[in-house]
């Protein structure tokens, strides 16, 4: 596994669960398999997704401030545009795949943004994972200018976006849920309706805070364990069979040499960058500060990986907390 | 469930395979199912435990500081001692289980302990959960007069124990290991080799340890996730197909309402409490001081357990983290 | 002391020392003391600066969302406006003191905002504690159309806004802080100049974040002493003539009986409530978060009072801390 | 200031309104300058005090495990023993300074220990910083052999130790605190009677980590100021002289460039090294589980000191912890 693999290994099973339970919305045929879509943002993931779509038959325009990106993806057939505006006045139905808050805010609400030109009754998919409440401000003045906007961020790493093996989780309204899931489903194997806008980036934030916390909590337990002599294969399986076990005790061990096929057994290489969860753990605290909601070890793991990103494990996979750790005294 | 089921429901698979490795000991009838077991600590788990050996057949000699727990078991058959000494006289198979370390140094090596008349080739078997440094002691100790002691403490609750359903952590010598597994055999359904003296009670405090984390997490992210407008089941089954997922979240979850027959939709009554988990967080401190282990949310946690057991939480089970973490001003 | 006088009691001296040093501006006669001042916010903090501006000879024009507030201070002699908009229509001068981020985007940016018939030349001052970066965004804002936006928030509570004796931390221009300098001196006995637009923001939420680390870690070392068997009183002496001496440890003890006059001896009643505390901690948190700077103590401290917020703690003194963590099981 | 000075500056203004406190014992006659002490400890801490003590006209009978410290003092007058038992043999009035319990329990009570051969009515200082259990243990041991045994750790690094400047807090019963006062007046300046025996290591811990937890809250605070655009020396006033002041802040700032003369100024060399404050934060947390006393700062202050010294940290002073902080990605 060379990238993260957010969903677990049991997601099929879940999957097929979810399709029978009814929050998890049928597929509807609103957009035809031809229609037009706009995409902004080619990024590592954006560009995997957009292909996909262009996989599937529909024509793209698409815009990215990196020319190249722009040049490559125009070699495959996907039209220019010179602006998110651009892409607006050209297709009622855009997807955004973005960096963080700021950049969402340009794209759609700038001098040159989506919603100066946005047609009454587009479609908007944001796709970044940002501020849910910066989600929600997007659904507003979208709105007012008669546009619909949905939240859908996605877990599952670089892969999974080059093998439509994305989950998506949706926050938007019921009405516009089946026509969503229509067009992700074209890029993943699972959209998940989680409620009204911004829902779907509050389902990624949360999952994401949890795992930082069992990630470095399951780290310091190894850590305890091998200094009170067990054996890390041992201790994995005792945890594994009792109440400790998580994700990142059982599928994602920190531990060198417990599993294969991880990040850990591979010099922390791949997988999911430290910096990427320190900047999600950032967005998790925000809203439990907006919320007023106390979340102690969700603050002091984003103060932990904060320290770890500050200290050369920026780039190294989430689960190098162990290493961070049990370093000896270098100095 | 109305206690605390610490291994997960899929153990039996875990079981199975276990029995299948090495380190996981077959049973060598050195003791005969007729051999007389001196039973220490008669309280609410090792009252069950002296039980189970009865019903397999095995005469008990028995001593508790409590008169009316001498008294009824008395009637069930047992024969009492005045101390530990006394036990120690009569048999060379001895089990004690024992509220802290505390007791384990009194019971052992006090002045009418078991150590003042053991018998030499004695087999001491402690089910206390106790600081894995004085299971070492005692088992210094122990050698000096020519007797064993291994270290098995338990997880399983009082129900666990009344049913023969406990799981061992044993930390013994591997010689000594086919006569422990048999006599705890009568008593649990895992009993788990984990590596030299102290190891048992290492594992069972590690476990708790990544246990508590993982609840309080839990907590703070179910509470995190409803204040930010998401449904309580729906994201306890979006983290249950993701990377977030762990025993709290899916076996044990702390929201009221999510799950069935677990203590969050009991009022937080029954389970395992937070002053025991409070207690056991208190020997994994002591071990990662001991050790020079950094356990940053281990610590966090023990310290959050730690108010919530000032603050009116001590008999509530341990999940009621999620109801110290919401709770509105009620001032 | 009955409002909390968040300078120290040797502030008099610093305050000599601070006026020769050249960063501290000398008085610049820019505005005559009968320049008429615009005043938005007449809250309990703005009530009373708002009076001693006219006390000092200066006509006022005030608007405020509560019409009490505006009807009394409308008697004293200040002229009524309909919005902020209209009171910069009437005056360069204009002083804003407003509960939080939003409202103060709300006054300045708003459809009937002050930067809708702002003045070129116009001097707007905020003292509101806000976040940083919201500062920074209207002096942006005012920049465009000409006027200049500078943060002043306060330290000292009622009693010291009553009584002109506030300390303003001001972030502005070099150019603009002598005319800064000359108002807020009607107001405050202290105007430090921290820096560019924001710094005063920083400065502010910088010593409240070490003003909460050092109470809760005074609440929590007196707590620990005492329960090793020291005297109060002499364990704050021990530590006030060692290294652990803070502000919190001499000025303001946490412990009911250690010092007169203070909250903690009359029920943590008056002084500087939790709840205010803990909103400053989560502008601390959320600069600390863009700024990408690790906080592990101020994070905790953040979640340590929004738990003593939802546990009953929001109107007492932040010294209530020490309550907090000393309570015994009540139920 | 080459060794940290625990004394803070304004220490000789309390010094000496705590001699007028009836709790600070005046001097009584009980020891003639001219009795036999025994000292066992001769590092580098131990080595000066003995010295001073031989300055005093106390002849010494002394011990310790390394040859060269025993050869070293021999030559300036001193008589070696080649036990701590042989050095009760000879006197009446011994002092201890070791480095850590474990050593302490071996002295008093290993096999050549001094309670093997300590006359009736001798009196046992131990000046140590150890756990204040292992005190009252050391004392109840000496009571059942007719001796009394004080704790009287110092504050104050080996330059304080050399010039007899040390502060001594004394856990010692009301009637020997006279005799204890004499002694140590001859290597320290300030001798305080904190109560029982064990106190005055409590008062010691309690100091240390009310320290940590403000040294790191201020490096996390500059660290912070900094980044919004604040200069050092200007942040460092402002606090000063505000409620955020604390030692650290003001005699001990971790910020290098802000106060000439401290570690910080000196690439963090000297001082107080983060190892020795790690092993002390550990005597806190013991203390503080065997108490029951939620420590939730002092907690993580401990975990941060321990991965600091894991990390390349420990022979630097505890101020680095700004370094630590604010250390940029050196991948």
């Amino acid at each position: 596994m060379s990238s993260l693999n957010i969903v677990a290994r049991n997601s099929k099973v879940f999957a097929a669960q979810i399709c029978r339970n009814q929050q998890f919305g049928a597929s509807n045929r609103h957009a035809s398999s031809s229609a037009k879509v706009g995409f902004v943002g080619l990024g590592n993931m954006g560009g995997h997704m957009a292909r996909n779509l262009m996989k599937n038959g529909h024509p793209l325009i698409v815009f990215d401030t990196v020319p190249d990106s722009m040049q490559a993806i125009k070699k495959e057939g996907a039209t220019l545009a010179s602006s998110p505006q651009e892409v607006a006045s050209q297709t009622n139905l855009i997807i955004t795949m973005l960096p963080a808050s700021q950049h969402v805010l340009d794209v759609y609400t700038g001098s040159s943004g989506i919603l100066g030109s946005v047609q009454k009754g587009s479609l908007l998919i944001d796709s970044s994972t940002i501020d849910p409440s910066v989600s929600q401000q997007m659904a507003e003045e979208s709105t007012k200018v008669g546009a619909t906007f949905v939240d859908a961020p996605v877990s599952g790493g670089v892969n999974a976006a080059r093998d439509a093996g994305l989950t998506f989780m949706v926050g938007s309204p019921d009405q516009s849920f089946g026509k969503v899931k229509e067009i992700l489903d074209k890029m993943g194997k699972n959209v998940v309706h989680c409620g009204s806008v911004g829902t779907g980036q509050a389902a990624k934030i949360c999952n994401n805070m949890l795992l930082a916390i069992s990630m470095i909590g399951t780290a310091e337990t190894m850590n305890l364990g091998m200094k009170l002599g067990l054996d890390p294969k041992l201790l994995a399986k005792i945890l594994n069979m009792s109440s400790g076990r998580c994700w990142s005790s059982e599928v994602y061990n920190p531990v060198p040499g417990v599993l294969d096929g991880v990040p850990s057994s591979n010099d922390y290489q791949g997988g999911f960058g430290t910096a990427l969860m320190t900047k999600d753990l950032g967005l998790a605290q925000n809203a439990a500060t907006a919320t007023q909601s106390p979340t102690p070890l969700g603050s002091l793991s984003h103060q932990l990986y904060r320290l770890m990103t500050n200290s050369g494990y920026a780039g190294k996979d989430f689960s190098s907390a162990f290493q961070f750790l049990k370093q000896q005294d270098k100095k």
